[in-house]
This record gives structure tokens, C-alpha cells and sequence, in this order.
């Protein structure tokens, strides 16, 4: 038997024509046309996106690209939709495709990610800030879903991810820990699907810009044991629901009583101050107020990104100021070595931020503030995420 | 400061407000208007779908409840679709929207799996396998995402899923060990995704149906190092088809050579043939027959999902069945503890499937054959592993 001709055989005969068979459903040549690419991203980053889609009459495509979120208006020729959009600056977007008004995934686009109710398809471009967000040919860490007991928040096991960074199964060392924190009405799995976190660290880590160390990515969502997939199927309506269960206090409680204690009794780690560091964005910025202010002398390394002061401490005639500034004197006095905030030029709580800094100055906290020309997104988290690792546990 | 009001007036002024401006795009009201739900599962099984699609004249849904995924018409009042189906069996079941002839995910609902390119939205129906499908309130195994060395495919680390069953980290026990491969086109998160392996494995051990064990999850495709967003963006589109890849004999190899000395050498596993189980549906059955067929002395417990006797083995005037019987023979003689076969009566494999059986009856192989009521799809899969998995390690 002649082995090369044996297996094009093979494959001539058999596989590739089950593989084509196979494909479920009507639509398949609708789906995915094997004529034509989307998204397609040519050598000066402008990208090109095409749909077919025979009896529509308007599609567009939109994404984080545009920061007002500006359509771009796609052209039909013949049956297929295109547009070609840029150059823009290398950085991972997300974008639906509209097609007479209603939003959809890029059919031709396997890369698909999700924040909370958000599932949009995935661009990205290279050559920058997309290669520190991008799989690269360097030593990856190992990424471990995990169920831990939380009786802070109930008797039911809790999901959360674990980041050990490359070489942590074959070493003895211990290693610092990051506590990374999500938004409101998202959960564990944002910073992985949409937050890159364990690339966005393994590029880091192998450019010798940030220390290798453990990241722990928490569900901040009390009313739910975990992301969509991993909790139970048709769940009532009102469990499905978390901002308000979010802002209720408990998350930060829990994260204090059962996740540290976790990841400390069954992970190699440096289980002090200096190596502790907690951050997160939108909501998670509010947790990461809340539980360092409640808890000022637990960690080092402190970061706020895309939140300022909370609406109560603005509006509310019953907020106790002098108690929140004895909470910030605390933890003033407890010195973090990083305490660092980052903000968007066109962020909806800017303004919030200005406010936060304010009361910060009033008392001379000092802190790093980092603006950049973002909104309250994706773009600017894994941006922050880049700029905030490189400070820790130095 | 009252906390009950000091909490409820921080959400009402604040941070719920937020989160309503924070919705980005001008898509929100069409994409997932507040008023209306989809999926709805209903006491008696059957289900209601709904979209909102003001412009469109046609909406279907289609979904695997339809062997032959015949589209459910849905019916326009006002600006939304509906449709009512079933009751269906309990079971998990994707499916799509087409409106006006493009298919689409349902934009109201949070679940979405993923096997190679198709991405769709996922119905969980209760109340019999549904249920042993689903997350439930038991405790449940840690899965691990984790980077090999895999010289025998080449010089970059590969991605696998782990999956440890609960109780592995507080124990000193040594565990059996399946290795359960995909499909043509697929990649390790099809398991993961759509297989959910995990979840049938902890629903089974805690009913006390299957021993505790670590599942390992590859990926076949040796021309790509992980699924789609854990690989580098951007690939020229060569390196993003795998079938002639995966029917090479490559992955097979790196599988004895590769992925089970790096699984034994860094868990704590039972490493003879009779703590070693090996299965796969479609290419991953086709795999699973070369490697058993190549080892025979090396597991005991060997499952081929959804695959016959592949196409050269019929049409190949140069098939060398001498060389194919000694193989089976030796496999014979090394005794199996379990050959299962599953196969679908609805599967445009089932011929090959009775070529293989009567190969097998020819030189009396033993083997367990079950046939159901199915198409070749996940329907049959994730019954299969629900029914193989009870069957090993006894």
C-alpha cells in the first residue's frame, strides 16, 4: 500500500465529501459562501466586510471602531454587501452587521465573543495594541473554570476563572495575585472572551513587562453561580437580572471572605498586601471602591478603571460622608504603593471621575490618573488591563 | 446613615441608570426589546420562539428538534414573529432564525455554542436528558484549559481541555482517564461548548451512573493550535481548514505520544490500559478507530460515535485489508473490555456503519452496538457520552 496516495484517496473518497454533506440546514451556501471573506483586513489596517444577503436593502456595519458608534453604510453589488471601513488603529472591536435594522453576527466570522447580553463578532487588527491582545507564538499560562464554595453569597458552588501564569505547574515559586473585576450585567467570562485577559498577560509576562502572576476572575453577579452557559437553563426572569444584586454589597464581602481564602489555601501565592492587587471596570470599579475602602490594609495595588465617585455619594441627602472619608484616610494611611484610575475622554461618567478625583485631591490620596481618548468599553478595559499589569509587584 | 435606603437609593439614582445609558449602539430596543422573551419553554415542552423584526416579510426557525431540519414558519403580528413548537422531547437543541432568508442568532437569547463555524443559539429543554445536560445544583468537576508541548505536530504549544471531576484537588487519588475527541471542522471547544461534557460527567457522577474520572478534551485539527479565539487572528485562510489535516494520522500520533505522557506525568492518573477510555464522533470516531487499531494493548474501554468503516477501506483498490484485519485482530486478542458503536438511524454515515459491523461480525470482534432514533448530530453525541461514560472504568 502506498501510503501517500492511500490517504488522498482516502480523502478524495470519503472525509471531505461527509464533511460537505454533512453541514446541517438549508442555508449553509447563504451562510457562509465560500466566494467571499468578512472581515477582511488588508496590509494598511482598513478592513473590508461583506455580507450576502440577496433580498435585503440596507445593511451596515457597526462597531467600537466608531466611538459614537456610527454606522458604516455597506454597498450592494449584486447579492453580496460590502464596505470598506478605515484604516483604524491596531486594537481587538467588536461589531454587529445590520441588515434592514436588525443587528446580527458576521456570518463569515468564526470569532465571536460576549459580555453579558452582548455577543458580537470579533475584529481584529494587528501591527500594535492588537499584538499584546492577540495568541502569540510565546509560553501560554493555563486557564482553569472552577467552582468554589461561597456561603457569603449561598450554599450553591460559585464559578470563577483562574489565570497561573506559564510555568507555574513545573516551579515551586509562589506567586502575586491579581483580582480582576467585571461590569455591570456581565460576569466571569467577559475578561476572558471579550477581556483577553490571559493573553493580554501571557504578552506581557513574555516581553518581561509584567511579573508573572496569578489573575483570579470573579462572577461579580450574586444572583447567578456563573455566565450563561454554566448555570442552570431556563431560570426564571428575575434571576437572570443582577445590577441591582451587584450593587447590594455582598459580591464584595464574598470576594474578601470565600474567594481570597480559596485561592490562598489551594494556589501557590505570596498571601500579603505587597502581592495582592484588585481591579475592575464599570461595576467592578464600584467593587473595587468599595471592598479596598472597607479593607484598606489587604492590598497594594489598586486599580479603578471607567468609574469615579458612585451616584449616592453625589445625590443621595442620606450618604455619610464623614464615614467615607475616614474609609479613604484608612486606606491613605495604609499607603498602596499603585492606587491607579483610568477614565475615557468619552465616557458617561466622566463627569463621576472629575468628581471622585476631587474628593482624592481634597484629602491628597494620591493616585495615577490615566485618560485616554475612549469610551465605556472593551477598547479601553483591555487598554487599561495592558497599562495597569506592568505597575504591579515591582 | 440608613443602609437599606442608602443601598436602594444608590441603585435607583445611580448605577441602574448607568447601565440603561451604557447600552451601546443605537440597536438596543430592536435587539432585545424588554417586552417580549425567547425562548419561552413551556410546562409541556413545547416552545415558543420571538423576534422582533419590523421590516421583514418571512421568519423561520429551524433547530435539530427536526431530524430532516425542516423549518418552523413563524407568524408576523405587529413588528414580531412567533411561533409555537412541540412539545419536543427533553434535550438540548440548536437552532437559528432566518428572516428573509438569512440566518441569524435569537437575539434574545444569552446562549450561544459553537461547533467549528457554526454558531447558534442553544434550547435547553427539561425534565429527562435536558437534565442531564444541564448545570445542576451538584457538585461540579474544575475544567482546565492547558498548553502541551506537541512535538510530534510541531513546534508550538497546543490548547486541550481538562476536566477534573469533583473532589481531584482535596484528594490523593489517582483517577481514570477518557480522552474524547471531535468532529470534522471542530476544534477542543466543541465538547466544551456545545458537547457539554462537563456538565453530563458531573450529572452522572453525582447520580452515582459513572466512576469519577478526568476527561481530556483535544483538539484534532493539527493544523491549528487552539479553537478559533485562542489561535492567532488573522491566519492566511489555508491554515484555517483542517479536514486534510485531520485525516492525516498526525493527531493520532500525538495523542500516544504527545497529549497522554504529558496527562500522566502531571496528573494523578491510573496509567495502564484498563483506567484508559478513547472516543469520538465523526472524524473523531475515524481517529478513534486508528489509534486503537494502531495501540491495541493500550486502552480498554474504546467508544466510535457516528463513524463506519472509512471510504478507502471500500473504495480504494490499493486498501490493504490484510494489514487492516491483523490490526483488529491484535485488538481482538488484546481484549476490550467495552467496544461500543453508536450510531443514528438518520446519519448519511449509517451504511459505512453497517460495513464496519459486518467487517467486525466477520472475525467475531465484539462490540456493543446502539442504534437511535437521530441525524449526525450533537442530539447523538451528548446521548452517547451520557450513555458510554456509565459503561467504563466498572
Amino acid at each position: 500500500m502506498k501510503k501517500g496516495s492511500f490517504l488522498l484517496q482516502k480523502i478524495k473518497n470519503g472525509l471531505l465529501g461527509a464533511v460537505i454533506i454533512v453541514t446541517p440546514y438549508l442555508a449553509e451556501a447563504q451562510r457562509r459562501p465560500s466566494t467571499i471573506v468578512s472581515p477582511e483586513v488588508l496590509p494598511d489596517n482598513s478592513v473590508i466586510f461583506r455580507i450576502k444577503a440577496p433580498n435585503a436593502t440596507k445593511a451596515q456595519v457597526v462597531g467600537t471602531w466608531s466611538r459614537g458608534f456610527k454606522p458604516n453604510e455597506m454597498v450592494k453589488k449584486d447579492s453580496v454587501f460590502e464596505v470598506k471601513v478605515g484604516p483604524i488603529p491596531s486594537d481587538m472591536y467588536e461589531y454587529d452587521i445590520i441588515v434592514d435594522g436588525l443587528p446580527m453576527l458576521d456570518p463569515l466570522n468564526k470569532t465571536v465573543t460576549r459580555d453579558g447580553a452582548w455577543i458580537q463578532s470579533r475584529l481584529m487588527v494587528p501591527g500594535g495594541l492588537g499584538d499584546i491582545i492577540d495568541v502569540k507564538p510565546v509560553p501560554h499560562g493555563d486557564l482553569k473554570a472552577v467552582w468554589y464554595d461561597s456561603p457569603t453569597v449561598g450554599t450553591e458552588q460559585r464559578r470563577m476563572f483562574i489565570y497561573t501564569p506559564p510555568g507555574y505547574d513545573k516551579s515551586n515559586k509562589k506567586y502575586p495575585v491579581m483580582y480582576l473585576l467585571h461590569g455591570g450585567g456581565g460576569d466571569e467570562e467577559g475578561w476572558v472572551s471579550r477581556g483577553r485577559a490571559n493573553y493580554i498577560l501571557d504578552n506581557l509576562i513574555a516581553a518581561k513587562k509584567a511579573e508573572p502572576m496569578i489573575v483570579v476572575i470573579t462572577n461579580g453577579d450574586v444572583n447567578n453561580i456563573g455566565a450563561p452557559l454554566d448555570r442552570p437553563a431556563n431560570l426564571p426572569k428575575k434571576d437572570n437580572t443582577g445590577i441591582g444584586a451587584m450593587a447590594a454589597g455582598v459580591f464584595e464581602k464574598s470576594l474578601v471572605k470565600d474567594v481570597i481564602p480559596y485561592i490562598e489555601s489551594n494556589y501557590r501565592v505570596i498571601a500579603d498586601a505587597d502581592h495582592r492587587a484588585v481591579t475592575g471596570f464599570s461595576m467592578g470599579g464600584f467593587h473595587t471602591q468599595n471592598i479596598t475602602n472597607a479593607n484598606p490594609t489587604m492590598f497594594k495595588y489598586i486599580g479603578v478603571m471607567s468609574m469615579g465617585l458612585w451616584s449616592a455619594a453625589r445625590n443621595d441627602p442620606n450618604f455619610d460622608k464623614t464615614a467615607y472619608i475616614a474609609q479613604l484616610k484608612a486606606l491613605q494611611k495604609a499607603n498602596p504603593k499603585v492606587y491607579w484610575i483610568g477614565m475615557g475622554t468619552d465616557d458617561f461618567l466622566y463627569k463621576s471621575c472629575v468628581e471622585l478625583r476631587k474628593v482624592y485631591d481634597e484629602i491628597g490620596f494620591k493616585y495615577i490618573y490615566r485618560e485616554n481618548i475612549g469610551n465605556h468599553d472593551w477598547n479601553s478595559w483591555r487598554l487599561y488591563l495592558s497599562e495597569f499589569a506592568p505597575l504591579l509587584f515591582k
